[in-house]
């Protein structure tokens, strides 16, 4: 019985990578365990694709659909996010550092999750846990992933577990500077030559149920907004188009690494409602909210909250 | 803001030495944490206090509304098993050894499951991670929890790790006898000398869902079956209440913890459905099941099965 470990749909590095990092451990403990994602190699994130190349790693094959496999979640436990046939699958164990979702499971299952900024935190302590050394390419995996969710320890959702976790695994994998590796993921992942702007809308994009209100979130993580600034338009043009088919909300985050601050887009049915869940006032379609950073931390919260979940 | 730890509902030794091993954690890591219980003293089950007098534990207060308050869950993360207001209480924190239930959370907690036998065994774990010694007066408890969960390691339930957990826990509470112990607390628990049938019904009895069904399953865990010979008409009168008030399906497990099997009584819109579930034949309204001894392992996957949950 081979056990499918999947992140989230349109994965990220963290999802990516934890995948790996479990599917090793799974089979360092003698289960028949294998690395997948939801989505192509040739159409996953370019940051995600950065760190692959730079470890050496195999990418997780394609999955799309689960039904009547056995599957281990990494990254999250959303029914919504996860691949199809997920409620007809059985699933095995969960590791995760999201808000805890609707997966539910007949038999008991090994399920951990912590309040820390990254999955790959929570599986270095469980490879400590378990006795088992993590392989040098694992580790560059995973030591991405926690630099790439803190937002190289910049984000409020950053703990002293994550940084504690990185001090681990930048010596197993034997990088020296980790500034500069984060760098080159953001490098990789803010690039938008060329990309058509429903690519870069779905880069790194969720949908949330809010009190029966379909919400989608995306978010960009820049080093400038002027890297956006020429494709301003076809970004808010895809978003309309998204809006469009059956959306409550479609919010893009234009986050400026550097500032530390979101320029919040806003596609919705109640701008006011948006507006007071950040305690900002729009400027035309979007407002400059200081200090947003996180989609999970501060975003998500918010909204919930705005929508009475 | 203090943490309020709770078991579930008609809680169990585990519910209740958990929720004390819990606060006991939290309260060492500098959080103000507090154990609670959704019953009182006078009505917790004669298993659990035992226990409670013969480590010098003092008892969980009595808490059957969390509305707006903060808390953690031990041995259950179903809305069902939790006192009023659950929906309404900020939940920080899970741990647990059944199946995953469909309590959901706005922010990322920390949320620990494992396929074990008992809480206690994964609390044990915790303590051992975070580097807090166990005093020995709850180290007593927790050891009662996975001796009384796994049936004294008979259970099928029973896993290596809770093995361990009673190896560790039996040395800090300074007991040598562990067999002694176990025989003890089933004395206890299978005493019915004097209480009304209905509490007897009620004394280990669980509400699931099972595909818009209401099914209700009890257990007395006995030395034998003689000891409920006597009062078994009042124990059916009992259940036949039970179920009048709009459930599908009523069962008890009359589990004989020497000769390892179950004497399963059956009240039920849909006998052949559990005759299927359990693959017996109904004798009158009750059936052997050999090897039957754990309603979470056996009894309830087998009757969500037959159900088509």
């Amino acid at each position: 019985m081979t056990i499918y470990v999947t992140g989230h749909s349109n994965p990220d590095t963290d999802s990516v990578t934890a995948a790996i990092g479990l599917a090793t451990l799974l089979n360092a403990q003698g289960q028949d365990a294998k690395a997948c994602m939801q989505t192509s190699l040739d159409k996953l994130n370019p940051e995600s694709t950065v760190v692959l190349e730079r470890f050496g790693l195999t990418a997780p094959e394609e999955m799309n659909d689960v039904a009547g496999k056995t599957v281990a979640l990494v990254d999250f436990s959303d029914i919504g996010q996860g691949p199809a046939g997920i409620t007809e699958a059985e699933v095995v164990s969960i590791v995760d550092h999201h808000k805890i979702g609707d997966v539910t499971t007949n038999q008991p299952i090994f399920f951990r999750a912590e309040p820390v900024g990254c999955t790959g935190t929570v599986l270095n302590k469980m490879f400590k846990d378990a006795g088992v050394a993590i392989p040098k390419d694992v580790a560059g995996g995973m030591l991405s992933a926690i630099l790439s969710d803190t937002v190289n320890f910049k984000s409020p959702t950053c703990t002293d577990d994550d940084k504690a976790a990185v001090a681990d695994l930048k010596t197993i994998a034997g990088v020296d500077d980790t500034d500069s590796l984060f760098m080159d993921m953001l490098k990789a992942k803010s690039s938008v030559a060329g990309v058509p702007a429903k690519d870069l809308l779905f880069r790194d994009y969720k949908d949330f149920d809010m009190k029966g209100n379909k919400v989608g979130v995306g978010q960009l993580e820049l080093a400038t907004l002027d890297q956006v600034a020429a494709i301003r338009d076809d970004l808010i043009g895809a978003m309309k188009e998204v809006k469009a088919d059956g959306r409550h909300t479609v919010l893009l985050m234009l986050t400026d690494v550097v500032k530390e601050g979101t320029d919040l887009v806003v596609i919705s049915d109640d701008a006011a409602l948006i507006e007071g869940a950040f305690d900002g006032k729009l400027d035309g379609i979007s407002m400059w909210v200081d200090g947003m950073m996180s989609r999970k931390k501060q975003t998500v919260p918010n909204l919930q909250k705005a929508f009475g979940c």
